[in-house]
């Protein structure tokens, strides 16, 4: 019989005691420091106040701070045993024939805040952010966008996990709106560039793993061991503005066409709750190099689902629905490559998968691809996009569906703002 | 006459009274929290100390605990009406003719410390690294090695600064060995790409601003008004795997050719001490798009040098002089271009130049253009390099040379490090 929590949650629910993804929030209003959680249901259980009542009572977390931090940086740091240590706590504390809170009213009302009250924020700090290239429909689409279709994908990719350092200071907690960008674009004919907002404004599907311990300089992680490496996972949007992108990224890569802005939903999905979901990573061909072999290569099921609310409407369309294990490198080949330099990870970085596109029409990750570069625009009930207008509102929706329950990421979202003065 | 200071600052120095860089130490050996300090000649004093003793008496530092932190951070975020009058302060307090430090025993050995007995660190926590590309004369010369004479210089570079986001966490202290990296190499025919230690290790020399105030998120830098977001410059080694770099960079840019380690010499120099070395920067031909058109366009005379001493070697060997002033794009130029899309900029952030090389044959900045990608070794004082080997340590100087002083930044150095197992 599954594992059921004395806290009422619904069937569809993200958050069942399955799931206890992590993430910080503050009161409303409140000028405090913010505070660390699990979501349980409709409620985000404070690690705070379980902490200060001395229930963390394993060997690695009594005593320990870490969940007195306004961010997890220092529990990331702890790693594996330290994750594993905390999700048996909570998920026995939270279960339906445990009485220590069940039973506590005066504990469960300090401890239990309904999410509807709270105000989420960036659960860690990310010292850096990557951003890779990992799904072959991507890659291809883009290739022939850009570069045309006689090679679409680059001689490299099929060797390594393509990747680009991203911008860390602009990374916002969903539900921040999206200043749309101004920016040069291409020019035409013999005129100076285009400058002015973006004229292609553009999400990206992404997902993001939250990195653990890391590494010091100069030592590379092992690719077998990279998982000890990985916290968990969110749901990413990598705004992107194409025109500015296409005219600045030769030779040095996305700079101001990305650096504008990149939303993460708040709850890090730890991968012990994404384990039942796992699945085998698609076979490659070529092989890989030894330091990218995996004994066991895993991709996780993860549905994927966009859906946009245009401006001025009530109803949101969806617009893709793609999957995570359409990546063709995985999440511990991203890492143990990111290191094999001898480059340091640091816990709290965040690394990208890249759009995540699968082979259908219909599941393309990006308005680039959806949109043909604006050449086929897509009908949203009845409104055309080619690329984003102000106003609109761009929701993405992970989840893995378990016999009886999910283990979901919420929502990732964001509003198109008009750039300002 | 020049300002002069009671401390006996050699004529030689890099440090005199007019410089006053900023910088951050322990005292070896010591566990203890770094502390903050300006060069004067062979002395740091000690910030802490001054603060402690209530010498920062003006209208904006009296009561503030910005120089009792680890880092300059939050000095850097008071803007430059504090940096001015800091620097007034100090100024005053090492002048010959003030007896306040001179003539108290007991502070003076407080607060000022022999440099070489103390350990500098890291100056700032650097939220992001941007790296630019601003040598025309690099930029044509990797050109011409990488794509071919025809068209070496890409249509949008002479429209726009390009920059690609470096790595943050892998800056470290001039001193710091660098290890040299793994990663893969372009493939020769059907061979699988090459792997193993990098076989084309080179050093860049750049210099990178340090951020003052920044912006926030949405809100662009008026290029006018950029000046007053940067406190000053240092010397930057942005370490290079050549093969790594080629083999990787197509379509996103440079990633774990760059990430392994990147160097800055630890005195940061103020822009205002900068100033009277302050030169007309080139003539832009097209002129820039407005949001880049500078009514004053500022570059800084700044002599360069490269040294390498090779394994094994006592001496080392000049390889180029090169001068900040070779820069197209200004580094107020960079700062603006870098937030008009509404990318927020942080207090502490690293704006590297690029590759500052000269139009001459012996003012290049890197092995890459010196060798011509290894084509032409370079001689050594008997010895012969394409490229780096281990055991060679590589030291940029930087200097202003004014009448009767200089303002100097010491050098920035590294040696190269076998890969670890």
């Amino acid at each position: 019989m599954a594992l059921k929590s004395f806290i009422d949650v619904h069937p569809d629910s993200h958050f069942p005691i399955q799931n206890l993804p992590y993430g910080a929030f503050k009161t409303q209003p409140s000028t405090e420091l913010p505070r660390l959680a699990v979501a349980i249901g409709d409620y985000a259980l404070d690690l705070s106040e379980i902490a200060k009542a001395g229930l963390f009572n394993g060997p690695l977390l009594t005593g320990s701070d870490c969940f007195l931090q306004p961010t997890l940086n220092k529990f990331l740091a702890m790693g594996r045993p330290a994750w594993k240590e905390a999700r048996k706590t909570l998920q026995k504390l939270l279960s339906s024939t445990e009485p220590t809170l069940r039973d506590d009213t005066v504990l469960r009302q300090k401890a239990l805040l309904p999410t509807s009250k709270v105000e989420m924020v960036l659960p860690m700090e990310i010292g850096d952010y990557t951003d890779f290239f990992s799904s072959m429909h991507h890659a291809k689409n883009c290739g022939t966008i850009f570069v045309g279709p006689e090679t679409p994908i680059p001689p490299n990719w099929f060797h390594l996990p393509i990747a680009y350092h991203g911008r860390a200071s602009s990374i916002v907690i969903s539900g921040t709106d999206i200043i749309r960008p101004r920016g040069q674009g291409r020019p035409t004919g013999n005129s100076p560039p285009y400058f002015g907002p973006s004229l292609k404004l553009d999400f990206e599907l992404e997902m993001a793993a939250v990195v653990g311990p890391g590494n010091e300089l100069g030592k590379a992680i092992d690719v077998n061991e990279a998982a000890d490496h990985i916290f968990g996972v969110v749901l990413m949007n990598d705004w992107s503005a194409r025109d500015v992108q296409a005219w600045e990224y030769v030779p040095l890569g996305p700079f101001l066409g990305k650096s504008f802005g990149t939303t993460i939903s708040p709850w890090i999905v730890t991968l012990d709750a994404l384990e039942p979901f796992a699945c085998n990573a698609p076979k490659q061909d070529p092989s890989p190099p030894p330091y990218l072999a995996e004994k066991i290569s895993k991709n996780y099921d993860i549905a994927l689902e966009v859906q946009i609310k245009p401006s001025g409407q009530k109803d949101s369309s969806v617009v893709t629905r793609s999957n995570l294990k359409n990546l063709y490198w995985t999440l511990t080949q991203q890492l143990a490559h990111h290191t094999i330099n001898g480059c340091n990870l640091r816990p709290g970085d965040l690394l990208g998968t890249g759009t995540i596109s699968g082979p259908e029409p219909d599941s393309l990750g990006c308005l680039l691809e959806l949109t043909w570069n604006g050449q086929k625009p897509l009908s949203l009930n009845g409104t055309a996009r080619k690329f984003l207008e102000d106003g609109d509102e761009v929701i993405f929706t992970g989840c893995c569906k378990g016999s009886g329950y999910n283990v979901g990421f919420g929502t990732c979202r964001g509003k198109v703002a008009p750039p300002r003065d």
